[in-house]
């Protein structure tokens, strides 16, 4: 993708100097015309002194979704600016899945001083939700839905959607309960609205409903959400029994995130809590080193594995000249097969009991690759250091292109089988675990064509 | 991400034995209680001759869906084996969208034969939503939608919304629309209902409607939707006349393809137009050859700078024995870089204005990085080749990761800046460039530490 066009093609009037004039009248009309995640991408820009006046000049209901749209590290530095009852009542309006997100992140004492300024209710029921484990559909979930009972006529269920309707997330699509609370079925707003007044709600509910437990992985939320288009899905405890929602916004954020998981991965990189842009060149060096150091030990077998062959190199130092060629092109496939099944997997296109057929077709593809940049550097190979230099070489491009391709495609596999992530098997990994296949494989046909002593 | 388990989870009969056993009424019991996309992955179960029996027990509205969740190959095999009246029930009952991304795929000859089934305003419309640029948000909307006339009383509008919604992809969001169809706000379905039946639609409507223009890419949409947590998004032409609209779920199928499309260029893959599973070797071989020719040019270059130091080979072979490792941790550092820019540009976390601070902490990153892989392998090259050699390589290590990593953090910006996709800077390149860079800093610094002539 390329870069974000989205705020930028809509004209934004000079906030900052109208800020410096202290110009509050033409803001707030500037503000009202705004979306509120544009005013947080506007907050971004300003001084940060300027932070809590933009927030006080919206309304107390305004000023709690532009809160929630800011970043980590703007969330936490307002709550140092606002006052107590700035603070209190931004609480009060946020969401709950948007106030579980904030407490979750926030160092305890502040979490704690937050808390203590809510109703007892709501500090019941936040206490609730930060009881389900981190990445759940519980953290997920708001609990604020609506849910009719199904011997209720359409006139009743339509005077209780209207009276609900205010606080709620969502309204469009509606559950029905017993009265344990316990989930029997869904229903549209729009059934309710187009069915006979008199018709009773269990004539028109759909039973079919697809729910998750709110112990359930965030990961299955999205998933569930993406395979049946749904627009929200009922999250449920064991018993059945509705405990809230998960709206498809939410949820895109979570895939939007296990992507970026999955793609700094494939890099080699660990799973970063914060945005590039927000994070420190400490928690940057934490992230990389650890996969970096795992990876100097892998390609100190690249070293040993040269040495075998020390002899060899002295007698034909060309052959040193196309060492890494022919181990880049191999771990260049590898990396291809493997950046190929780890998305797959992710997506579900492919699964666990798939791995034999990609294997074999694998094995097909690979071979015509191998052959094409095996003919492709023979002429190099001829040309730089003889006959038999350019035949090692086309030869052994084969065999390690084949090899390098068979790697990438049952790492990522092999790591599924034993429960890990197969977005472990990164390139930079494939290719130095490919770079000692590749030597040995190269050094061992070059002997044997050239007839030198290998060690 | 792990393999998906949301269809798995769910018990599924034993339905090829039932086909076998041709028991259709135990068969249309079963199907009845299926949502249509776990019948469109049952139908992935059955042998190809079962599967347009699978679709006519269904009703023509659902077989309609369900053909709507199957793969491209799937889609064209079926038209194959339905009847000429079958394939006119399921593309009548087809949505636009759906409609018009089948068409899209099918040879044009089979394409102009279901488009002669189809009635005639059907038919023009389809030319219309074809004639949209491929990829753009007039191909993904379907034109569907209820527009409401500001003057109108909520009765009416209601009245107007009961008679309108049948066939309606959604009617959550209503638009608001003067006569010649110019779009003029929105309002939700809750606000209409919760409003007083004499109060007029004009009261109510929210006029700060976010639109997107049909010729507009697709990923604009996506970032659109993701950014103001759409629901829907209404498509206009350049005068804001409404067209139609884009729901949420189209287009999380968009980001996935796109986010597939960026995963798969990290690992030097081209744009694969199939899921990995239903593509033929003869595809994979096509999109993968070109990046590995093209990655076999930069490594040549890396045999041209490693025979520029032959004879100081010659005379320490044991500096070889550490090439691969430390050109590889250049590599591993810059992809990660690499990895880390191109996955914040295309989340919009990072702007291409934001290179310099990027650049300058990724320096502070790479020397840490650096320096402490450079004493990790120091004493190895120390124990392996002496104490020159240890320091040579030591030295080496800080600078090719450095390297390696300004390659990985600036490459991608100067993609974008050249209007290119920054995925375009994958791994595998981004490692063979390094290859080369660091071939010419290590045997520079370790020919001037070992006293030994380069050439």
């Amino acid at each position: 993708m390329t870069e974000s066009t989205v705020t930028e093609s809509r004209q934004i009037p000079d906030v900052p100097a109208l800020f410096a004039d202290r110009d509050w009248d033409a803001l707030r009309d500037i503000l009202e015309e705004m979306a509120d995640p544009d005013v947080a991408g506007l907050l971004s820009t300003l001084d940060r002194q300027d932070w809590s006046v933009l927030l006080n000049l919206l309304s107390a209901e305004r000023a709690a979704s532009v809160y929630s749209y800011l970043t980590t590290e703007q969330q936490t530095a307002l709550l140092d600016d606002l006052t107590d009852d700035e603070k209190a009542q931004i609480m009060e309006e946020l969401a709950y899945d948007d106030a579980t997100a904030l407490l979750d992140v926030l160092p305890d004492e502040h979490a704690e001083l937050l808390m203590d300024m809510l109703p007892f209710e709501a500090q019941r029921m936040l206490e609730r939700l930060l009881a389900y484990p981190e990445d759940s559909a519980g953290r997920l979930m708001t609990p604020d839905c609506v849910s009719l009972r199904p011997d209720w006529s359409m006139r009743e269920a339509l005077a209780h959607v209207r009276r609900q309707a205010e606080h709620r997330e969502t309204i469009n699509v509606l559950f029905v309960t017993d009265d344990g609370g316990k989930l029997l079925g869904w229903m549209r707003l729009q059934d309710l609205l187009l069915a006979p007044p008199k018709a009773v709600v269990s004539q028109f509910v759909d039973s079919d409903v697809i729910s998750i437990e709110a112990e359930a992985d965030q990961e299955e939320v999205a998933r569930m959400i993406r395979h049946y288009d749904l627009e929200v899905v009922p999250v449920v405890d064991p018993d059945g029994v509705l405990k809230g929602i998960i709206t498809v916004d939410d949820v895109m954020d979570v895939m939007e995130q296990e992507t970026t998981e999955d793609f700094h991965k494939i890099g080699a990189v660990s799973v970063l809590p914060l945005g590039l842009g927000e994070a420190t060149a400490a928690l940057l060096y934490r992230k990389r080193i650890g996969w970096l150091m795992i990876l100097v030990l892998v390609n100190l077998l690249s070293g040993a594995a040269i040495a075998l062959f020390e002899t060899a190199i002295e007698q034909v130092v060309a052959l040193v000249f196309f060492l890494p060629l022919v181990i880049a092109c191999g771990g260049n496939a590898g990396a291809q097969a493997s950046t190929l099944m780890v998305r797959a997997l992710a997506t579900g296109d492919v699964r666990l009991r798939d791995w034999l057929g990609l294997w074999g077709k694998e094995l097909v593809v690979a071979f015509g690759l191998g052959v094409t940049m095996g003919l492709a550097v023979w002429g190099a190979g001829v040309w730089l250091g003889g006959a038999q230099v350019g035949l090692a070489v086309a030869i052994a491009m084969v065999l390690v292109v084949i090899t390098g391709s068979m790697i990438g495609v049952l790492l990522p596999f092999a790591l599924v089988r034993v429960s890990l992530d197969p977005a472990t098997s990164s390139v930079p990994l494939i290719t130095c675990i490919v770079d000692v296949a590749g030597i040995l494989v190269y050094f061992s046909i070059a002997t044997l064509i050239l007839h030198v002593s290998p060690i």
